[in-house]
This record gives structure tokens, C-alpha cells and sequence, in this order.
């Protein structure tokens, strides 16, 4: 991409620290490095000013190979890090900032790491810390057409790790070796990356983080297929559901509803709507059906080059340092049906990936939502 | 794993409890939980007094599921992040402390999470928070032969990692597709999560954190290939080195220095010797032969449920919360080759998972460490 677009960022990121009263920030979150420079890598930071300056400080082992991803060039690089933290008090020189507020990423950083960038070595003692989460979702929560782009290409992606995930099921194959067959398909098809694949069966597929096992399919399983594979920085969120041989009625219907559900709420989605407003059309659907004490958690998060971001559902959004989502505008994308129907004995997920559009919804994540009948 | 080794862990646990004044741990680090309980997922605590009493939260999904991995009975179940801070401030009740010292895992936890944590509704007001973060770690720092096992176990599915790799790269093919090979491998021989792959080439080898990238593989790249996957909850950590058609002499020769250099350092393993007089060792060979410029980082670190943990070299260990590692005793495991030769250009590293053993050393991820010529 050109440099272009990450001028308008930081600009636009001025605009939000001038409101939030922040001098500089101080990012080490790749996420947001990734969005503001360019590049994301690890063990660096990212140090922008009120006044759209930018300054990267990279292990002195990435000097050159930052420049090829990053769009800005001012450089330092670092051995260790006591050498970061010098880097970045000679950055606060550099810039004349020897007073006001600095913003860290308070929901990223746990406390030895905020305590590198506290330090006294690091900033001038009348620089004070404050959160800039909340301008960095603001920030991000809209996407460009750019970012939808790549949030396709990772949805297509996505339906590739489907198929080789949904051909791999059947009796006596393990549920790691059906994320196996999902992952490598994903790989193969360009996903650098992907955040964890949620792939679990049987009375597993009942719990709030399938995490794969070496558990065999039986017959009779439903198996649960949720996957986040990540293409050009961007991700794409998609859970589909598989049952070894024949279901039962109940969870047939269970499944069936959970589609419904999720066409209900898709049918809201346009901008200007409340989440709250979709989360309770998607659960009043299943209430309405008898599986009101099945219902946990909630069900539509935001997503972008994390997997899951702003617009984060209010009891979520609080724990995670961000504010409740305000009703959603256009080109935020949203992944809807991320918690499901919980039985105790089995459990019933679909997910896709949506944006958000004045004419409604957007489905990038586009494959059949039916139940994948395998043969055992 | 039968209940008595967590009877233990706990009770050694009350003993560094009380003498670092703790009268409770409440743990969210999925490691640490693992280690103590027998079950470590997302979104969930451990509780642990310092009479050694112990008890779980977990979503309430999880009810059933947790009771066949939690080597303890009392369970607490919650609907969503609110529902925790009561569960918690329930077991404070519960095991009637009221005032005292809790110990929070402070390297482990952003801002808003050490916040739901130290909640006036999670505790009660006179129980103030510390960090239990060094406690754990002199936990952990010592591996059980059950342990040992487990590593073993995780560095054969390196090994079978290792030889996909190997066996796929040559011009043409992307780091990603190495990758992906190599991933498709360890899951299908029992690794159900791996710590992120490296796998870069070119002059990517030469960078700090060579994430796998769509770069294709040219005649003439050096491949690193570093692994890590996880069996029985624990990991391995290997690297090894190929080349696309013949390596640069000067290729060929930093790539055997390297593994001389490996040697050397093993030959230095053993019970009571200090983790920096190790690191001395190998980088006193890639000096002697004029490589100092192209020496950056630590090159070896503690390993065990989690791919890089304590003992950690005394900077990084710093700035992770965690204490200088004092001399390895028996059964500590560590990696060493981390970190390697940075010539701007290309890197060298080859890495093996070792045991610490009043006899020397005992390597773990046993395979060759030739450069492998691939053809191109």
C-alpha cells in the first residue's frame, strides 16, 4: 500500500490524541503499530506525536528489513531492552516533548512491560501515562475499502480451511487432525497466520472454547468448526458445523434454529443499528424456541486485523479497557454467532463475517450454512 | 496424571506461599493453572490458599468438561466477567479470608484484566494484591520426570516437524508452504497447539522474529526453521537450517561455528553451572572466530509448559517480572541457540531443548545438525 493511506491515518489519529489530550503515544501492540506504520512486528514500538510525527524503533537486527513494510523513516534500532528504552527517551528529545501525556496501550501491556515504558530512563518525568486504547478502537473500528479487501481475501481463505475441515471429518479421525487438514489448507492458500482454531466435537462442542484435542470422532458427533485464519494483516471470522453420520432430531433442530437466528439478526445489520439491538433479535429467536437457559455469552464481536476488536459487546468491551459500542456505521465489520446454543451435553455455532453497509449486510464469509452430514 | 504430583505442586506451592506472605493466589494464566490443577483453559481462575485449599471458575459451559481435566472439586461456574469477580469474592468468603496478602500473576495481566482482579467486588477491602509472578516461576522452574516425559514426547513431534520442513523446502515453494508442512506434520503426530512457527529465508533469517511470510525460496537462501509444539501440555523449542542449492562459503563456515559453538555450550551444561557462564561459552567461540559484531540477544532461556519461561537470561528476565535465574539445578530444561549469528545479510541459528542433569546434558530434540542441502 502507499504511503497515502497511513498519512491519513496518523492525521486522523492527531485529531483523536488532540481531543483525548494525549502529546505522543507510545504503541507496542502489533495490531496497532501494523495499522498506523505499516508494521507490526514484535519487540518494537511505534511513537507517534500530536504533530503526525512518527518514529519506529526496531531490534537492531530489523533495521533494514523494517523499511520495507514500514512508511516512515525515522529509524532506531536497539540491542537489548534497556537499549529500547533509551531509544525511546532520545525519540521524546528528538521531538521536544518534555512535558503533558503520553498514551500507552493499557489493555496490552501487563505490568513489567508498562514498566519499561514508565520508566524514568524512558520518558521526561513531567511526561505522564495515560490509556489510548480507546482512540486506538475508535480509530480502527471503521474500515477502508482496503481493509475489507483483505478481510475478503481471509474470508476465502477461510472457506478453504472449511472444506478441507469438513472433508476431514469422519469416525475415528481426531479433532487435531481435522485442524490439521483446516490449517495446512489454510496456509496453503496464502493465511500467513491464523488466531486458534476452534475445532472440537461431541459433548466438547458444549464448552466456551473448543480448543482442539486428540479426542476422536464417534458416530453420532456434531463437530464444531470455527476458524480465523489471517491474509494481509487482516482476518476473517467463519464457524460452521459438521455431524459424524445422522444428528438427532433435537439437535437438527437446534442447529436449523441457530441458522434462523442468524438470518434474523442479519436482517437488522445496517448502519446506525445498536449491537445490543442484533444480539437480542439473534436470542430472542432462540428463547422464543425454548433454549433461553442455553444462551451464554454474547454473540457478535468486532473484527479487523484482530479476530476479535472494536466493537466489542458492553460487559466484554469494559474488561478489555474499551468503551460500549455506539451504534455501528458503515464499514464496521462485525462476526455474528460467536456464542451458541450450550445444552450441556453438545453444543450448536455458526458464524460468519459481516459489514456493516447502508444497505445492509455485507457477508464476506459466504459458504452454505447447512449441518455437513459426514459419513462415518 | 493421577491426583498426587498436584497434591505436591500445591503443597510446595503453601510453602513459597508463606514465605513470601501470600495468603491466596488467584491464577488466570492458563500455564500456571495447568500446572497447579491439571487444567489450564481461557477464561478462567484458579484459586489456591496458603492452608492449600484450591478452587476453580470457569465458564459455566465448562462445568462437566472441567471435571475431567481438574485434579479438584470445588467448582465454581460463571455467565459471563461479572459473574467471575463474584465467584471470586465467593471463595474469599468461603475459605474465610478477610485480610491478608493475595498474589496476582502481575506479568500476565494487562490493565482492565489485573483490574477485575483487585475489583472491590472481587475481594474483600483489607486483602491487598501482590505479584506472584517469581513464586510460580521457582514453581515450575524445576521439571518433574513426568514433565521430562511430556518434552520428550513434544521434541519427537518437533523432529517429525523438522523433517516436513526440511523435506519442502526448494525454489520456489513460499516460507508459508514450509510452514504449513511443518504444522501439518506436528498436529498429526499428536502437537495440538505450537508455539508461533519461525520459518523465514533469505535475508529474513537475518531478522529477530522471522515469522513465516509469502516470500518464495530463491537458489542460494539460507531457511530457518524453528519449531516449537506442544504435546501433553508441554513444549519443545528446535531450529535447524537449510540451505536452497549450495550455501556461501562463508555461509557453510558461520553455520558450523554455530553448531561448534552449540557443542561447546553443552559440553558446559551441568547441574550448579550458571545460565550466563553458558551463554559466555557460545559466544566466546563466534568471537574467537571474528562474529562479535553479529552476536544480538540471549541465546538461551528456560522452557516447559510454556516455550520460552523461567530461567530467563537476567535482561529479559527483568523486564518479564521475572528474578536473575540462579544456577541451574537438576531437571531444569532450557533451549539454547534462541538467538544466533546476525550478519545483516542472513542469520544462522540452530537450537536444541536440553535437560540439566548432574551428568551433563541430556538432549532432548536428538537430530542431526548438518546445514541440509536442498535441491533447488
Amino acid at each position: 500500500m502507499s504511503l497515502k493511506p497511513y498519512q491519513h491515518r496518523i492525521q486522523k489519529c492527531t485529531h483523536l490524541m488532540q481531543a483525548a489530550g494525549f502529546d505522543a503515544l507510545i504503541l507496542t501492540k502489533p495490531a496497532n503499530m501494523f495499522y498506523l506504520t505499516g508494521d507490526g512486528r514484535l519487540c518494537a514500538y511505534a511513537m507517534v506525536t500530536v504533530k503526525g510525527e512518527v518514529a519506529l524503533g526496531v531490534p537492531i537486527t530489523d533495521t533494514e528489513d523494517v523499511k520495507q513494510h514500514a512508511h516512515f523513516d525515522r529509524i532506531s534500532s536497539f540491542d537489548d531492552e534497556v537499549g529500547m528504552i533509551h531509544s525511546i527517551a532520545h525519540n521524546f528529545s528528538h521531538f521536544g516533548i518534555t512535558k503533558g501525556v503520553v498514551g500507552l496501550e493499557y489493555a496490552f501491556l501487563p505490568q513489567p512491560r508498562m514498566g519499561m515504558l514508565i520508566h524514568p530512563h524512558a520518558k521526561p518525568e513531567a511526561v505522564s501515562a495515560a490509556d489510548c486504547t480507546p482512540i486506538m478502537s475508535e480509530l480502527r473500528i471503521v474500515k477502508e475499502d482496503s481493509e475489507i479487501e483483505a478481510m475478503r481475501k481471509a474470508a476465502v481463505v477461510a472457506v478453504a480451511g472449511m472444506e478441507a475441515a469438513l472433508q476431514a471429518v469422519r469416525e475415528g479421525v481426531s479433532e487435531n487432525q481435522v485442524t490439521a487438514e483446516a490449517e495446512h489448507a489454510m496456509r496453503q492458500n496464502g493465511a500467513v497466520d491464523f488466531y486458534r482454531s476452534y475445532i472440537s466435537s461431541g459433548p466438547r462442542t458444549g464448552i466456551a472454547h473448543g480448543l482442539p484435542t486428540l479426542r476422536k470422532l464417534q458416530k453420532g458427533d456434531l463437530v464444531m468448526i470455527d476458524l480465523h485464519p489471517v491474509v494481509d494483516g487482516y482476518s476473517s471470522d467463519m464457524c460452521r458445523m459438521a455431524c459424524v453420520g445422522e444428528p438427532t432430531d433435537e439437535q437438527r433442530q437446534a442447529h436449523d434454529l441457530f441458522a434462523e437466528a442468524l438470518q434474523e439478526s442479519f436482517s437488522k445489520v445496517k448502519t446506525g443499528v445498536g449491537m445490543m439491538e442484533l444480539e437480542k433479535t439473534m436470542h430472542g429467536v432462540l428463547k422464543a424456541a425454548g433454549h433461553e437457559k442455553h444462551i451464554f455469552g454474547p454473540p457478535i464481536h468486532g473484527i479487523g486485523i484482530e479476530f476479535e476488536e472494536s466493537p466489542l459487546p458492553p460487559g466484554h468491551a469494559f474488561f478489555h479497557g474499551e468503551k460500549e459500542p455506539p451504534p455501528l456505521k458503515d464499514n464496521v465489520v462485525i462476526a455474528i454467532g460467536n456464542c451458541g446454543i450450550y445444552t450441556g451435553d453438545w453444543g450448536i455455532r455458526i458464524e460468519d463475517t459481516v459489514v456493516v453497509g447502508a444497505d445492509g449486510p455485507q457477508i464476506l464469509t459466504d459458504y452454505s450454512r447447512e449441518l455437513k452430514i459426514a459419513t462415518p
